[in-house]
């Protein structure tokens, strides 16, 4: 009889084959074993869903909202999502833009779905979250990594390098800004130049905004894509309710597109998920809509931490990285360790901390490890002392 | 200026533009807009999730359990899943063998994910639930409708149109045993042969047993391909807690494949929801532990709805249709009319019945409409009279 652990997975589809591991999980296994490790290493703080968000679902739940509903999302929701982002980006929008997922990363998907061609290519800057890349494989599009710059003005994307990587092939261009795992953020002239290039050769963006409020420049947001574009742009919108109202468990997430797309997408959602729990998007409502003093109250405190992990980390005078402009993380290589397994593994020994490895983010990344500051000040405090000392 | 309702859609990848819309919404639309009508279009039930299912969800919710959580599920309902199939299958299951899913169409999605090569065909039984073709269609594969005869036999699937229809593109057959809409269960001796054409073949088989409780014939469930394979065969299980719990608005499913596959469903879930809510997944331990008196309760009165749909459209004598082996919608077509969408209209109208048209189904559906009897018996015995005066 053939084993089949060899003959079930030599006869899988190979670019399901071929979808990579997550490269957070090992270290986070390694770390889950021993006591008193602060795991820092996901993308998630450490507050859970604020009452009045969770009550929400509950009271829809109780009121026996269990049935099928609307593959765009029920209309409040849509509704609730045209409002946030007419206040929030200081123009109107309508209902008919939204459109309700099961995640950020089922927004990517469909987004994908909707435009990375078989055998076509899709343009990552990195490091950067690794999740689109994975989706993009998975349908047969190939991902093309553009690296950041690191150096003394931090991270940069160079708007030339990105023009150089385009041939007839590609098709997509993913836009993380704010940037996971760096803290990049683009410029409004940056956005305006990744514009130009997307229209003069064709391209599809996927813009994922989703850390726009965790910007630490001026204003109450980073630049969107949103500020430079007009209506016909071929530019689909990802998000998520899981940062700005700490619902990472609850899987629900948006995209915004023309409503020209309505109905693709209806149907793209139709064919994966059949649609998000009403009382699910209930909750989705209620953080809409009353959730802006929690808002601002978690990125004043994950502001804090960024600063505090900045100064103790800089103070070690070995730990290199640019103060992060958006996004909860600190990404940063130390002075004369280039194995950042090794590394991750020494700062759950040695301090305790748990921190994922740069290799996880792709090209550019190896030399570094990230730090997840979306925690109490004193925590970060704690843990940042911890690794100072290690280091030391 | 462009008009963007013609040059976006025209941008979007081709398998995105083509995916078909559900062949049911339009007589929803169109049923919603009149007063009264009782709507039998949908695959779901008339009952709400459980009190003892939904507070499940509820105490985890206040617990703080909004975290991310396990890819592939949490624990505690990998066990129970394995608990459940012990227990129905009667044959050991291990919980290295389950995978939770955001809803039975993302096990679907996955499965096709790991099966269906681009160009590839994926041969899909007909009258059929839409979904799977819609999904494979995305993937850039092929569906191959194989249609089920419709005799005085009521439906037979002929094994050898299946084998008349498989070349060297095709990768998958999928299964759906109990058939939506059709009823028809395969037999012990269609799984065989079934499973021995794929097997010859080197053919995946997609076994999509949602139905399989909802079997109104001996035993307490429809035969299934669990009884007749061996460990190495390529099978893959997409199943849902919609049905069995009234839990259709969740989003909650699982796959059952062999443990050597569990990375790369692992990976293939991070790369598309990244995972299910474990407040949702609590819920879902409490129905498989708690449910089997409730899904008792569901299954006779359901069957209950089934005799008086049968015997009452039956008795009008312009109804043709096999009663149903199991899952739960009544498909028939009615002497003298061959337009079902004129037919589902004029139900609405004049007999404020809600049914969807057989369209919906793909080939050899053309000419029935499909009535989900998943109700209270005494609610089927008068749509189904109003419906039976009108076709007298």
């Amino acid at each position: 009889m053939p084993d089949p652990t060899e003959s079930l997975l030599a006869a899988l589809r190979a670019q399901a084959r071929g979808a990579p591991d997550s490269g957070i999980v090992e270290i986070m296994k390694y770390g889950r074993a021993r006591q008193g490790v602060t795991g820092l290493w996901a993308g998630e703080g450490d507050t859970p869903t604020p009452a009045f968000i969770v009550e929400a679902a509950t009271r829809a739940l109780a009121a026996g909202e269990t049935f099928y509903t609307w593959q765009r999302g029920i209309p409040p929701l849509r509704e609730a999502l045209a409002r946030y982002h007419t206040q929030l980006y200081g123009r109107e929008f309508s209902a008919e833009e939204f459109f309700v997922t099961g995640s950020g990363m089922h927004a990517i998907q469909i987004a994908l779905a909707m435009t990375a061609t078989a055998e076509s290519e899709v343009i990552i800057p990195t490091p950067g979250w690794p999740n689109a890349a994975g989706a993009a494989g998975i349908l047969g599009a190939r991902p093309v990594e553009v690296p950041l710059r690191f150096g003394n003005g931090g991270w940069t994307l160079d708007v030339e390098r990105v023009a150089a990587a385009i041939n007839e092939r590609t098709r997509v261009l993913i836009v993380v800004t704010p940037s996971n795992p760096t803290g990049w953020t683009a410029t409004h002239e940056e956005l305006t130049a990744l514009l130009a290039l997307a229209r003069r050769h064709g391209l599809w963006i996927i813009a994922d905004e989703i850390y726009a409020r965790f910007w630490y420049g001026e204003g109450p947001r980073a630049p969107s894509f949103f500020d430079v574009m007009a209506p016909e742009d071929c530019i689909l919108f990802v998000n998520t309710f899981s940062k700005n109202w700490c619902m990472t468990g609850w899987r629900m997430g948006w995209m915004r597109a023309h409503p020209s797309l309505g109905q693709v997408i209806e149907n793209l959602v139709q064919y994966s998920s059949s649609g998000v729990a009403q009382f699910m998007q209930r909750a989705g409502v209620v953080a809409l809509e009353r959730g802006e003093s929690f808002v601002a109250h978690q990125i004043s405190r994950t502001r804090k931490s960024r600063d505090i992990a900045c100064e103790i980390l800089g103070g070690t005078g070995r730990c290199r990285f640019a103060a992060p402009m958006g996004a909860f993380y600190l990404f940063f290589a130390v002075d004369g360790e280039t194995d950042t397994h090794a590394l991750t593994r020494r700062l759950v020994d040695e301090a305790r901390a748990g921190l994922a490895p740069g290799t996880a983010f792709g090209p550019g990344g190896a030399h570094f490890v990230r730090l997840c500051f979306a925690r109490d000040p004193l925590q970060i405090e704690d843990v940042c002392g911890r690794i100072a000392e290690v280091l030391k």
